[in-house]
């Protein structure tokens, strides 16, 4: 990002940039899972949360395929939010013994997740309807009705 | 954090850090909301985020007063989550200088924090419910049912 020139001039740069950094989560969250299945405890949560690293595989190949419907080349940017909730996640984790408390702290921090994504996926959707791309918009709700029904079932 | 012991222990430890964790949450976003007020350009969107500061301090009094409910100093911890996700809209918005586009994506920050603190409610009042304090629970519902509010008004 420059320091005397505005980089996001448009809504398409806007809808790249949060493409960008959507990806970026993903990515993370893809490579945090296996530690949260690991330190689950209980079968329930344990199977759970195993179907999640195939998801978020698919999410990343969704947003994989807005990006080339968009004409542009997958990339990440940092994206300090994610950053910040995993960072969380594994500090709380990290001070906690009791395996019933711990699953407690992993649905908190999963939750933590599903909302961030929750977010960032609908102002993607109402980004690219904006722009016209409705069919990148069709690509995008799916994920979002999948974090949806995700957030719905760990309530 | 020790590095020897665990911290947090017991359902109650879990439910004291999350609440110090939402108070420090609730004070950076009060420290964030002027700026968003300054920076919105539509009447609709300056209006709108103009409720903020005073709903989030009803935010802040009634954690306030569950601290006191549970018996303990109303006290902040550093909250990584809502750090990153403020930086992100700071980065996002010292992008941008069409106004427009602007307002599009402060609509978009504020979703992300609104969506933070539905999350983490959510967590605090099962865990007051599943610590048998109905009372804690009632406090914490009244927020989290203004935030769900404020998230479909900004739909």
């Amino acid at each position: 990002m420059g320091l005397f020139s505005k980089d996001i001039e448009g809504m398409n740069d806007l809808f790249e940039h949060q493409m960008k950094d959507i990806y970026y989560a993903e990515k993370r969250i893809a490579g945090a899972l296996p530690k949260m299945i690991e330190k689950a405890n209980s079968a329930n949560l344990k199977q759970g949360f195993e179907t999640h690293p195939a998801e978020t595989k698919t999410h990343i190949t969704r947003l994989e395929r807005v990006f080339s419907m968009h004409g542009i080349e997958a990339e990440a940017v940092k994206c300090p939010a994610i950053d910040g909730i995993i960072e969380e996640a594994d500090d709380v984790a990290g001070d906690i013994e009791d395996k019933k408390l711990l699953d407690a702290a992993l649905i908190a921090s999963a939750q933590a997740v599903e909302h961030y994504e929750m977010a960032r996926y609908s102002s993607l959707i109402a980004w690219a309807n904006s722009l016209g791309h409705a069919d990148c918009a069709g690509v995008l709700s799916q994920t979002l009705e999948e974090e949806n029904e995700v957030n719905r079932a760990a309530a």
